[in-house]
């Protein structure tokens, strides 16, 4: 089975060149100007710019939340991720306190297995490190799980102390994996909502204010001391505000590298959003939304290649889980749904606009977070013998987001009526046509779990 | 005429494949698998990896200096850029005091014009802004000289001061060029070569004692404010130091991008060898060489992004030049030879390590300079449509530099008897196999003039 | 009851004038020259330097710890602290945890009311701050107790966690109190404790190796933060390395302050103590001991006015005690008995040798204690209406610390055979003669409390 | 002769107590409570508080500028310090490019000798740094002038560049004394000025956008570079900003210290001033007034105890010299009549609203600057054997400012209407009575040169 792509402008992290791409099977087997060749298919591109399948190195699907979940299965949210350009998704699984990593591990590949249509992997997140799970570290790693998650907040469910944090670090380093964080200093924020819901303070605001930048840039700043003390790779997820980037800046001069994910919604919306006490809800996530200054600041860190990573945090509820926190914000689920719109967000705001390049572009979307996560050369890019995964942007095209439209399992938009410039016509997935005139060309299980390597940068 | 290089792990900054590449005249058209293809010449590279040729931004060639010149021609010295892989170079053109751009710019065209083996582009170096000069600025822009060099050394012969330096980031700005800098106190090192003279301390050492640290960070915390202040895209070339890079650090925290280059000598050697009274004069150069700690910064500069570029400052002098200040080292001409073994000194130092990835190798010697001096993308990576321009090297081949058998106009080597891993086997320049063997098979004034656009990272 | 001292070299923090100083009862009422008065005694201090009494707001008298106590009472230590030409301590009331700050501060006025030989004021080490503790807060700042002690270490026993950190920042904030920090993270250090333990690293080296740098300079940060956030007036206990102290000059950019002290021992003795086996044990203390580059820090943190106070962190243990831990070095009680030498040795390490001036001497050992812990104008100086506390130094003196001959209740000394420039011949307290010729001439219970204010400095 | 001051409150730095000081002749002899003497002079000061006279170190008076002088003659000027409380100011002595610094001292001795009816010192402005300049540095400190002031500005008049200044520095450090520096970059804002000029940008408005934070900035951190380099004692003078006073606080973490003067001016006006087209000339001065973020920044430096001192750097000139730019901002005459209103602007604006102690407001507006330079303990506070300059401040009664009052020779004030709360009642100078009910009671040439020695901080 062949497939041939013509005539298309393909726009890599290092290239720029109207070309057309054979694929034969799930891989890329030619790129060239005028290919000589026969195809079992062959799609006219001309017009239209390629970019390699874009990876979401953050995304909660199906996850197990207040006794219900998120809205988004590994089914429909990857289906959602391929409709947004999207071909590979990177998905938590929990460790439950008190239970082996290879529980979690076994509960989530029952949700995932046969059922996603888009290419998934697995994040570990570790949340009770002990003798036992230390002992499972490199059984992770063998399994092609070769990042591990950790929360700085969330105590008593998800969170780890430092102590935990340390041992963690060092066990990860000594078989080349990589740490990760949710890096916010949950006791402070914990007192705060303590606080603002001891004061009668339960709108969404209050939401906001309860993690304040500082409890952002405190907790990064610890999580690079200690990932710098015991010298394993780092990476930050969901960095929102100045000064949790200031703390990665900073820890540059120790001659330090900690690679961040901001996610598309920081760099969009702001903390202004929380004053509307219904539609607030929409976009209660963690940490916040924050300040036009703190968006500045995420532009020029993709810019200055400190941020390497555009992801989503995708974590869906239906306006009705929403409404369990109506009256009170500590009981809105955290997230927004988002895994379908990154690409096309931050083409419209980002290269549209000039604020990146096209290259920055596939990087922060792609290239980069199959270089940390250990998915290149097969994902990530557009070059021999990778996986045939391809976006076809219409550049010039525009269109309207709205819940009606979205593939998402989410019964509202946090960016309902936003008027984007450069829509995606078609997606490709190891060499099948996945998306194409809105339509789903995959089904249900076509997505395969992707094991990974180490990171190499 | 068509050329079909076999077989070759292919390696850019976001790939890493084996396959081959198809070159029809000056331009590659297709990259395969197995590509069912005549040709007219074939090249069988199993073994070798292929990197995009290699570009050095930082040579002085055929450079007037003290009644001489320094000792490689734009003949000569592109021609050993070829063997060691680097297929362009960007030479300075020095405005002279009290002269024109243009003139500057006739006379190196005259220099290098049908003589250069190699691709060639230039910088021009404005030594002197002023209302003449600033018309000027968008006609060098016109003729693709889109970056301009400021020296803040060397007093009333190349040196402008801060008042002319912000008037010519303005008017660069205004025309979306780039401004770099050869950032040291050139003051405050006038004072301090002047005590050392006086007070007869007259050996390399004291080059070294009169250029410390301080005189590079200062200079390169002033260069980026001012160009802060100016919005101006800005460059350092040749930063040596921790100190230095700290202020690009520093700067970051105010949403700043400075690109910065250092050059291999400051990554594999130290100012020890200052302290040979006869050889150091082998590496007076400036900036001198720095210490151990400050070749870590700059490893770590490059895998945290924050040096984008390893350049050369090739800048060679015979032995005899050298010993014009055998009795006084500020008598001896500044500079050593270094275009021909950039690349294979960083990949041996460097990629053999383990201390930079291939892709970070790649992105250093080529692809970033190609964008950052806007050659991108017919320059700096192996896509299609892309100059020919390819580097194979035999990774594990041992082999030894030594002047013998270098093919740099100098009768010496700062790196003699280095024993290397990983040569250099074949070069291939615009389609044309350039070397091979050890053999240079493209003649004088087969290099070309690369017109250059405008950043884009 | 009047008491003349004439003839002295009096220095303060903003004097230094040779004069006479008149008091009644326990009371400065004038200070001239030649006075023209009469007095019931005279002392002709003539060649004798004159400081304010030190104020140690450091030290840890009678405390319960495992099972045991530091071998110091409220009696023999605030004894040796006079010897010594401290005539104020503060000592730290330690909070069970479960039980309220009110039941401490019964139990440890039980231990200093009237058996203390020399003043004495109480911090309230926080340790459980809950509802209740919340509470308390204003009732111990009317007693007098205005700063509030935590720990980030020793969890289960001291430690509190960052929830309730802010939670105390801010109701101390709102009485105006001030918040101080034992600033490490304690989880870290249970775990590379336990790893050495685990490992049969059992040394005191391992004491030092389980407390890095950053364990300290990440929780001062931290501290820092939230104080910042909270804007209450924060102070950081026995600083004592470079990147502990850098996170306070960085908090300066925010335009925040925060009072730090450090203590004799880290400005004197270095980390090259604990490679020895045996004795080692002496100078277990946590945070340990640091390098020559953090006593250069501290001295110039000094001399910048970003470290305000010199305490001792005194703590002594006899040798038999110390022994607990002769095979595990975290059995070893952590603390060294220095109460009395701090001000002799300052003087002959620092005045002496030029490191810092007389004036920043009395600043550093009595004065800025004094304004941050609300003691001035009443302590900490030698002014018109202060308490008559004064220290009659004979600056060229020699002298030899040891065990033999000191007054503490210890029977080593860790600056055993020391020989020192400068030595305290008379200590006045309240007006009356409390040391002379080496005799106590105060018994038992002459201390009294001092009932503190807000910092005003 | 002797004068008694009875039943004041008298503040110093380390101090605040009730009670009576004795003078006799120039000195104070005598502090205490009910001194039981007689004095051929007594004054009440029951209600008032004082403290030491002020000490000004930043003061042009009758200053050669533009063919004319600013219009405070050492008599006029020291004459408004006195009823403004500052009994000693330091002018500035002006070397002449060409000239020796004799030749200068010499001129200005001329002007100041016999006619100051304050005390008064010299800083000597080093504008030409040369071998002859060299010898006379020693000369100068020998004459008690220990501190150098440069100018990084006002190129071909006063500037020096940054080879005179390292060999300054150097020399200057040898002998013991201080270098101090109008830090801001010249070159930039000569560029900006004309820039402005030649656009026909010609308001006061212009001045201030001629001189953006950056220019001093850049500045102050080069400063500080080469001061560090050479280990010379280093002293900003007129810091304004925050980006400057960043540049100190960055300094610290290489364990420097440079003391920093802000003037009165920037701690309570703004940039918004120069808004009017035509008032807007009265605050034309260099560094300009900046924003309020920077006031902010200049208290908190004040507090954290690395803004050392509050001057003026009065520089007054009538409304008809400053109306030699009334078209052309360029040429307005820069500077403003601040010498008498220092200190109670200070304290209405400073100890009033809280934002500093007492003690501080001693600190800055004396003790400090008489450490720094050289006049402790004779000056800057109120002690046995100091001179008896006494300021008496009645602390609760309110005046207002303007021209019609003041004593400068200056028909405008910047001030003019502001209500102040605390006004100075009585000034006394070396034991006599010099202001008293707004009478001058001292003559022309009252004031005494003061010889200064080494900086004692």
């Amino acid at each position: 089975m062949s497939l041939l792509v013509r005539n298309a402008r393909v726009v890599t992290a290092d290239s720029d060149s109207v070309c057309d791409i054979l694929i034969e099977g799930e891989t890329i087997v030619a790129i060239g100007r005028n290919l000589p060749v026969q195809a079992d298919q062959i799609i006219d591109a001309t017009g239209k710019i390629i970019v390699p399948g874009g990876i979401d190195p953050h995304v909660h699907l199906d996850m197990p939340f207040m006794g219900t979940f998120s809205s988004d299965t590994h089914e429909t949210g990857t289906r959602a991720a391929l409709h947004g350009g999207t071909t590979t998704v990177i998905d938590f699984v929990l460790q439950k306190q008190g239970h082996s990593l290879r529980e979690a591990l076994t509960e989530w590949q029952g949700r995932a297995t046969g059922t996603a249509v888009g290419d998934y992997s697995f994040h570990m997140a570790v949340t009770d490190f002990n003798p036992n799970t230390k002992e499972e570290i490199k059984d992770m790693i063998a399994e092609g799980i070769t990042s591990f998650k950790t929360f700085m907040a969330y105590k008593g469910a998800l969170m780890i102390d430092d102590a935990q944090m340390v041992g963690l670090m060092q066990e990860v380093k000594q078989h080349g994996g990589l740490v990760t964080a949710h890096a916010t200093n949950g006791d402070m924020i914990d007192t705060l909502i303590a606080q603002h819901r001891a004061a009668g303070k339960l709108t969404p605001l209050y939401h906001y204010l309860s993690q304040p930048e500082v409890t952002e840039a405190e907790a990064s700043g610890r999580f690079a001391d200690i990932a710098n003390y015991t010298g394993v790779n780092s990476y930050i997820v969901h960095l929102t505000c100045e000064g949790a980037l200031n703390q990665v800046r900073r820890a540059t001069e120790r001659n330090q590298r900690v690679f961040v994910e901001t996610c598309i919604q920081y760099l969009v919306l702001d903390a202004s959003l929380y004053e509307d006490e219904v539609n607030g809800a929409k976009v209660v996530m963690s940490p916040p939304l924050r300040e036009k200054k703190d968006q500045a600041t995420l532009w020029a860190g993709i810019n200055q290649g400190l941020v390497q990573v555009v992801g989503t945090d995708h974590c869906p509820f239906m306006w009705e889980q929403k409404m369990m926190g109506k009256d009170d914000f500590s009981k809105i689920p955290n997230g927004h749904p988002a895994i379908e719109h990154r690409m096309e967000l931050l083409f419209s705001e980002g290269v549209t606009t000039g604020k990146i390049s096209l290259q920055k572009f596939v990087e922060v979307t792609s290239t980069n977070a199959a270089k940390i996560f250990g998915m290149f050369p097969r994902k990530g890019t557009i070059s021999i013998g990778a996986d045939a995964d391809l976006v076809l942007f219409d550049p010039e095209k525009t269109h309207t987001i709205s819940a009606d439209t979205h593939h998402m399992n989410c019964d509202y938009s946090a960016y309902e009526g936003w008027e984007l410039t450069g829509k995606i016509d078609t997606v490709i997935l190891r060499g099948q046509v996945a998306v194409e005139g809105g339509e789903t060309k995959v089904g249900r299980g076509y997505g395969q779990f992707i094991k990974r390597g180490k990171t190499a940068f």
